[in-house]
């Protein structure tokens, strides 16, 4: 299959990573397409894990998963190589943060199992493009991120509660931002909540459990989506011996675009 | 959680089914209630199989996946039992039919994982209510059923070719049936092509590999859907040590309707 202009683009963006000439965050690379969460976990785990990611769709929509030991995601990015396309990966052991590292080649293993997670990107340049600005975005920050009250749908070993992610939506917009939003249900699909956010368990606004808070103005509301931070949230929880994973806004960017994720 | 009366309908049936009151097939039963095909594995091939659904969401789209051992869907019916509520199974062993059983109950083992996976019955439904009517049920008889040359993304053990069943669509109505079952992601969603059958390795609509012929009436397209016969070919040609499903067109009757899996 002959690539396109495109694909190559993003191959070059890949071996500046793998390569070390880029190391920052991917926020705004190689815009439209789709870039992913990365989870690693030994096999013995990845049943469960899946299940999880199955059971609970809006936190945790899987773009890809690769079999155990695998290190190019055949469907998603075929070119590329989990353990050294991403700028900085974490290492988790038992559930404790223990070093960030630019490659998974010296510790790779072939009982690893790569989950590839959505991440919010796709469905923000879908909200840009209809013209619902981001606050976030405006202010040069990260979005804000809350533990809520809402309970996932318990798989095996994993459980724990949902993360999401808040956008100031004007009165004017919020039809247009669920009708939007929902086209890509790979990537979030619609706000899980809309108002209110006591009654999903969240106190204060302006004090995020991660990301950086954002001002309301007048007229707009607190929309909700469920956030990939969930699933990672989750599974560290559950202490697993090992767990790799990409560092804080350093994630993985396939060759797919956001427009292949779209229901309609 | 209180049971409204339609659940009721619905654990009246299952009960019905259970104690072999009813025992035919479940086309027409509960309208409105989502039935899934089913499929049960051993859990040393749960995760591959798993992977493959995952990976193939057209022919194989999951409705729930019971952990090893379970058999209440704690997901979409609770109060159901697996083993009891289909009016009966077919028991393959290394991918040779067996013989057909009305109840698990003597050979469940503790290491069996089912996988609930949407069937047409849904989507079906929704283009009735559109107004589209269906050759097959009009016939009174089963929708044809075809081995195409797509080929479904392998996972693990499994691979094959995908099937897909046809519904001959007047041509003035064929965009109203793509984006009413676009709603339906879950029950095989959109088609997956439309018009020439050759082009995916179709000879001749007169000779379904499953289910019966249906005519094409003056301007008529056949349009051909992902059918949930792939995932139990696909299973059964990698010939597992055991699989068990439901006997063909005696699906598992959730507790969920149709319109809580539209995503639109």
């Amino acid at each position: 299959m002959a690539l396109t202009t495109s694909d190559e683009t993003v191959i070059g963006i890949r071996t500046d990573i793998r390569t070390g000439r880029w190391s920052g965050v991917t926020s705004g690379m190689a815009p439209g397409y789709v870039q992913a969460n990365l989870a690693v976990l030994p096999k013995d785990l990845a049943f469960d894990f899946l299940l999880f990611c199955q059971r609970n769709p809006k936190p945790c929509p899987l773009i890809e998963v690769l079999e155990a030991g695998e290190t190019s995601p055949r469907i998603t990015a075929p070119n590329a190589d989990i353990r050294t396309d991403v700028p900085a990966y974490r290492i988790y052991e038992n559930g404790v943060f223990m070093s960030e590292i630019d490659s998974l080649e010296e510790i790779w293993r072939d009982d690893l199992v790569s989950f590839l997670i959505g991440c919010s990107f796709s469905f923000e340049n879908a909200l840009v493009e209809v013209g619902i600005p981001l606050r976030h975005q405006d202010m040069g920050c990260n979005v804000p991120m809350f533990i809520t009250n809402i309970l996932t749908t318990p798989a095996g070993i994993f459980s724990g509660p949902m993360v999401v992610s808040m956008r100031p939506i004007h009165q004017d917009k919020i039809v247009r931002a669920v009708q939007v939003t929902s086209r890509f249900p790979a990537t979030h699909g619609a706000p899980i909540h809309i108002g209110d956010p006591t009654s999903i368990g969240i106190k204060d606004l302006s004090q995020p459990d991660f990301g950086d808070p954002v001002h309301m103005e007048p007229h707009e509301i607190p929309v909700f989506w469920a956030c990939g931070v969930t699933p990672q949230a989750v599974a560290l929880s559950c202490k697993p011996s090992l767990m790799l994973t990409h560092a804080p806004g350093k994630m993985f960017i396939t060759d797919q675009k956001d427009a292949d994720y779209s229901v309609l």
